[in-house]
């Protein structure tokens, strides 16, 4: 999978991905309203509501980006409702030719850890028929519980050619608290994930980098070249760009000397570039999807100035 | 919420859970054969069979256990069909009086991490209406993102009267690939994790325990016995009894002098007794829920002889 989604990076020349994570207040009242008269004021309402956001946002967006990122607790915090838009979003930008990175931050332990890939990227058999649930391409993991709960992950990207990203250096300022703990021979905690994750790597190579890839934070620049340097064979997924602060610059350091090697997200940057002062001038707010364009043509301009 | 949960362990002098993790291989084929002439072999069909199977275990064992835990990975791995089934069990669960502790594992940073708080355990307000998603009394949370992963859910902790279980020292043989780690001050991380589980504690006192309780594997007694002493005001669920190979001996050092600060998961060990040479005997297949009855009974008498 990590190899389709470099031939797409290098077709779309665009080593980005958009987040889709709607919430109620990023939407425009108008697609909201509209929902509400037809729904009712309900969680069914500012679902069908997140699903017009994402298509429009998707049918301007979908031949400038190779991926999309939706963070999956944006929908789940609707229910059943949520979690419905969700599987059809998937299917949505998966139909338009995106690949697809459910944000998913999973992590249990054996057939637990099993049941969520099979969920997620991989299929369950019932009685010789063979259903995909959420079918996305790649997932999130956390690391916490060890190579029991990243393993039964690494066999369904072996089975279905599909990636994972093993939250590494997250984004967040207190992703410090343990990650960043040293420990007794001088390592810090995430330098001690990493070379799991180099090693995790090892069981499903396909090409110069690895199915197992992993998350780092666009917000530690000096964190992210360290770890760009001793992992050489693992892709980054870089959240932290944009509304988190991270700029182009902080970026560089993510990237291999052939500017690949890291996929940047950026999700309210965006999804919401309609609410920021740059693209409010030039775009009403029906209009947010062009303004979404944009953002996504100048996150593109701005990442090649560093490349 | 802990003095809830503490009170119900109290009525009934069982202090266990049993875990509601179905899987399609611990269904008896009778229930899921007659659910494949209803729904057709599909995915509807063993979510349906998960319900069947989940609904006659808490009716037989309702009154004897203060709480169940549904394992989320279990639904979720059938898609939207096994979501609306744990909603549909956790719903069923509420109203025969139990309290439910949903094995979500989740964590992730600020406005994520709220939106999975909120769907989980809190409500969603959608123009003044109410709405409650999953509508848990409990879940677990995971940790390596630091308190901005963990402080939304205290918030909503708070706001509903709710209480999380956050990983430390986990079950699994590969806790210790990380939890394990020895740090330059000499503390191991899961001790650093421990002290910071105390810390967060203090923003959710409810009597003498507080809504930040911990995920505490009965396998690692010596851990337990430790980890006991460290955290005054953190009650403990303590999965690994049973299937995992931790005995009631084990046990022991998970609670207090006065037999409260634990409470002990079974899964399989219950919901699958009917497969036990022990139980098989007595129990024909379809009586699996006497047979999980039996189990339960068992189990609390072997802890009971511990406290």
């Amino acid at each position: 999978m990590i190899s389709k989604l470099i031939k797409r990076i290098q077709e779309t020349n665009a080593p980005i991905c958009v987040g889709l994570d709607p919430m109620p207040d990023l939407i425009p009242a108008s697609v909201l309203n509209s929902n509400y008269e037809i729904y009712g004021k309900n969680l069914r309402a500012v679902a069908e509501s997140f699903f017009e956001f994402n298509k429009k946002i998707i049918d301007t967006c979908y031949d400038l980006i190779p991926a999309v990122k939706p963070q999956i607790a944006m929908y789940e915090q609707l229910g059943i409702d949520g979690l419905i838009v969700y599987e059809k979003t998937v299917r949505y930008c998966k139909d338009k030719g995106l690949l697809v990175i459910g944000d998913i931050k999973r992590g249990d332990i054996g057939s637990t850890s099993l049941a969520y890939a099979r969920g997620h990227i991989g299929s369950i058999n019932v009685e010789g028929e063979v259903f995909k649930p959420f079918d996305t391409d790649m997932v999130t993991v956390n690391p916490y519980l060890g190579i029991d709960g990243i393993k039964p992950f690494i066999d369904v990207c072996n089975e279905e050619d599909k990636a994972i990203f093993v939250l590494l250096k997250t984004s967040n300022p207190s992703s410090k608290d343990f990650q960043d703990k040293v420990l007794n021979d001088g390592k810090l905690l995430y330098e001690e994930v990493a070379d799991s994750i180099a090693e995790w790597g090892a069981l499903s190579m396909d090409g110069k980098y690895s199915n197992v890839a992993a998350v780092v934070g666009a917000t530690y620049p000096e964190i992210s070249k360290k770890l760009r340097k001793r992992l050489k064979t693992t892709y980054f997924l870089v959240p932290g760009y944009g509304a988190q602060g991270a700029g182009a610059e902080d970026l560089r350091y993510c990237f291999d000397e052939d500017g690949l090697g890291a996929i940047v997200n950026s999700s309210r940057g965006i999804i919401a570039a309609y609410k920021q002062e740059k693209y409010k001038s030039k775009f009403s707010e029906a209009e947010f999807d062009l303004a979404a364009k944009e953002a996504v043509k100048d996150m593109i301009k701005d990442i090649s100035s560093v490349l």
